[in-house]
């Protein structure tokens, strides 16, 4: 019989998906500081058998940015191995003929190159951070109250997310905002959406059950990727707080320190 | 039989509350601008049997620098006749024994100058428009995420306000935003709380079916009056919009153009 619990389950993968930010490293001043032990654990995990992907709600930079970050941090990562809510944006709102008002980090801007955005007759909104003035967050707000069916993507729903610094609000917060002010129900783009993890499984070729998600964050990460029919394991790092551990709605199938830990027990179950 | 209609419930009324900024004038660059004939409208109320309150959400400016401004515009009110969240919420604080981190517009603090703010704990947000910066809510949401049981406090609910240059977003936004954040649910001081218009009913000694509340917010100038057992009037001014005539949950008594409208409608059936 088929072990389907954490951490027997790991026998039968066929393929892991990491979260980025809180995982593999925390943000911050310049490019933030790799978590130890992930940079490491990512070179296991290319070595074995299992296929590797990512899959970040990250939207303050290009994925080229974001992966040449990473790449300083000491991670071997490649643009096409990261699946991020700007180019699944992009197709949805091409798909629709849709011209979207941006409100999203100055970052992120040039993977919107090719879209159209004159005369706006909808709003994305990504994780803006200090670009979430109230004067930017009330032009949003205009564009959506002047169109006769305003629609509203969010990139991702996330509550907050933790800086070296500090933990920070992120782009989830000003979705709610922006769902009570213009009373609508934004789409979101991104982790927890089964559509965004459906994407990166297509993409490996694999059936839900052959896959495991980890990541810090409990409802986005873990939810989502359970509701979508895979396996989900908690880190102890980044946005994780001990309550997660008695979450009303969400349970892991496994909570673990940290990457290297998970990755160690993932390939010790494995034989290797 | 008592008509309980409007406007033949007018003949019955013992008082009238009005609703400030949208009903009065309209916010914006320096004092804003009084809506026409509603300096007449007060005028007339004032000198008839009728009692008269003004209750508002207005969380910018003390009550004092209120009223001058009100003077200045036209207006003869004098600060007892006029409720606003600030001194409600400061009941509420001291009776509790709470110290609050504000985010509130500079304007408004002098109101909480009495108040312990040392080593908070708890949030008050109101209308602080341009300091609702991604860095102030981030600190009052660190505030909130590092107390063992968050309150958080908002003055008002509002969705968003009219000034003479546009709709700007109100404290309800923010309130919903921190709500997210935190995974709470923040308590209402102002309109439409209950306690809030009973404050003024009993300051009034009148009973709810005795008093007429007249807005441009339909939901909480009207319903929350209606909640309360009051009649509540809507004003074709201010954040009214035609999409409010069909609202799916709060459906005013009445609906007239302007102030001056409803008060010679209420005068006209009381024989005046």
């Amino acid at each position: 019989m088929v072990d389907m619990s954490w951490p027997g389950c790991a026998k039968s993968l066929k393929g892991v998906i990491l979260d980025m930010c809180g995982v593999l490293y925390d943000s911050g001043d310049g490019d933030g500081v790799a978590i130890p032990g992930s940079i490491e654990a990512v070179r296991k995990l290319k070595s074995s058998d299992l296929q590797l992907r990512f899959c970040t709600n990250e939207t303050q930079a290009t994925r080229e940015k974001f992966v040449a970050k990473l790449g300083r941090l000491g991670f071997d990562i490649s643009v096409s191995e990261v699946f991020s809510p700007a180019p699944a944006a992009i197709a949805v709102l091409k798909e629709r003929g849709l011209r979207p008002h941006l409100l999203v980090y100055d970052g992120v801007l040039p993977e919107f190159d090719s879209v159209d955005k004159a005369n706006p007759n909808c709003v994305v909104i990504g994780d803006a951070a200090e670009k979430f003035s109230y004067q930017n967050l009330n032009e949003a707000f205009r564009v959506l109250v002047g169109l006769d069916k305003p629609v509203l993507f969010s990139l991702g729903q996330g509550r907050y997310y933790k800086e070296t610094d500090g933990l920070k609000l992120d782009v989830g917060v000003y979705m709610k905002a922006l769902e009570y002010a213009c009373d609508l129900k934004a789409e979101v783009i991104g982790k927890p959406s089964p559509m965004f993890f459906q994407s990166v499984l297509t993409d490996m070729g694999l059936q839900p059950h052959e896959a495991l998600m980890i990541g810090d964050d409990l409802v986005n990460d873990v939810g989502g990727a359970q509701n979508c029919g895979m396996k989900g394991v908690q880190v102890r790092t980044g946005k994780y707080r001990l309550s997660d551990e008695n979450h009303p709605t969400v349970t892991a199938d496994g909570t673990v320190d940290n990457l290297a830990q998970a990755v160690d027990v993932i390939l010790n179950q494995r034989g290797h």
